[in-house]
């Protein structure tokens, strides 16, 4: 056996991850087989294995990929330890979600959908969105706790439910961006200032 | 031929389409089998291909079901020629589709995410999706022009936007409620009322 730096086999693993994310992004998870995997990675059937020993490992990389996305926008973009508008907020996370779903390689908005589908009869990728799902709404609620001691929302409200909202925004501005077409960052904060406005 | 009435073909078409809905909202589309269908149905194989010539049709009929359910509920509990705030109008939208999900024959909110999922990948199901949620958005639209003519909303605002957000807040709800459990539409609408205080 050739000697495989731990940082060779991460290499690999991203590798095949990728080729993996931009076939379920074209075809979903359903028709994604194991052969389609092999092929578009570019590597042996054998390094594939190695790295995931079945499809339904490939779908739990792939989902937790994909419904993570967020979680990781928090730790670059927003700051939930600083006072910002909730508003402020969510126009950065969807700003960058727009960013990332516009990239080469398979639109991760597009892999969401899917996992959300996939985690209703799937009990690993349930597991993982409900893990990755309550650690982003936590963010939401350290985000809606930090605006209420700062004035800017009602002390007396539960920021529990105020996380539900803010997180519960963003489900359907990846579905009409996807499905509709016409929903941006702009077109979306604009009708939310509006709402709150009113 | 045994003279068959129209009425009777509904009804035996309805009895079909419950069967499907059954079917797709515990184990998805792709795993729902025509076999499945007929054997669920209690009908003859060659009855329910008389309704329903493909998986495909099936398929279609129940993604346009779910995706219409807030469409039939604009109808019967919201009206969009009477100003009502629009946090009114999404608090009885959300208590009405819980209720709907709630009855027993298949979870309609479970097959929409399965719908919003094989949009993606079968142009049928897009095309149902698309129109679908272009009316509903619609029915959202006059009640944000209802609001804003009755002052309740910035007449300066672009209605279209602020429909983006009223009904980008339906998804969110349905995909917390079903994979976080603890969404109800009193956390929910508590929790946007904080956000409207703010």
């Amino acid at each position: 056996m050739p000697k495989v730096t731990a940082e060779h086999r991460l290499a690999r693993r991203a590798q095949i991850v990728a080729a993996a994310r931009t076939l379920v992004a074209e075809q979903g998870f359903h028709k994604t087989t194991m052969a389609d995997l092999i092929e578009v990675s570019g590597l042996s059937a054998g390094a594939v294995y190695g790295y995931f020993k079945s499809k339904e490992e490939i779908v739990a990389a792939i989902a937790e990929e994909a419904l993570g996305t967020v979680e990781n926008l928090f730790d670059d973009f927003v700051d939930p330890q600083q006072p910002m508008s909730p508003i402020d907020a969510l126009e950065r996370l969807l700003q960058h979600v727009v960013s990332l779903a516009e990239r080469p390689g398979g639109d991760v908005t597009r892999i969401a959908l899917q996992a959300w589908a996939e985690a209703l009869h799937n009990p690993a990728v349930m597991a993982i969105a409900g893990a990755k799902y309550t650690d982003i709404r936590g963010r939401f609620e350290l985000v809606a706790r930090r605006a209420q001691a700062a004035g800017i929302l009602d002390p007396d409200a539960d920021p529990r439910h105020i996380a539900q909202v803010l997180f519960g925004l963003l489900p359907g501005f990846v579905l009409q961006r996807l499905i509709l077409g016409d929903t941006t960052p702009e077109t979306y904060t604009a009708g939310l200032r509006a709402v709150l406005r009113g």
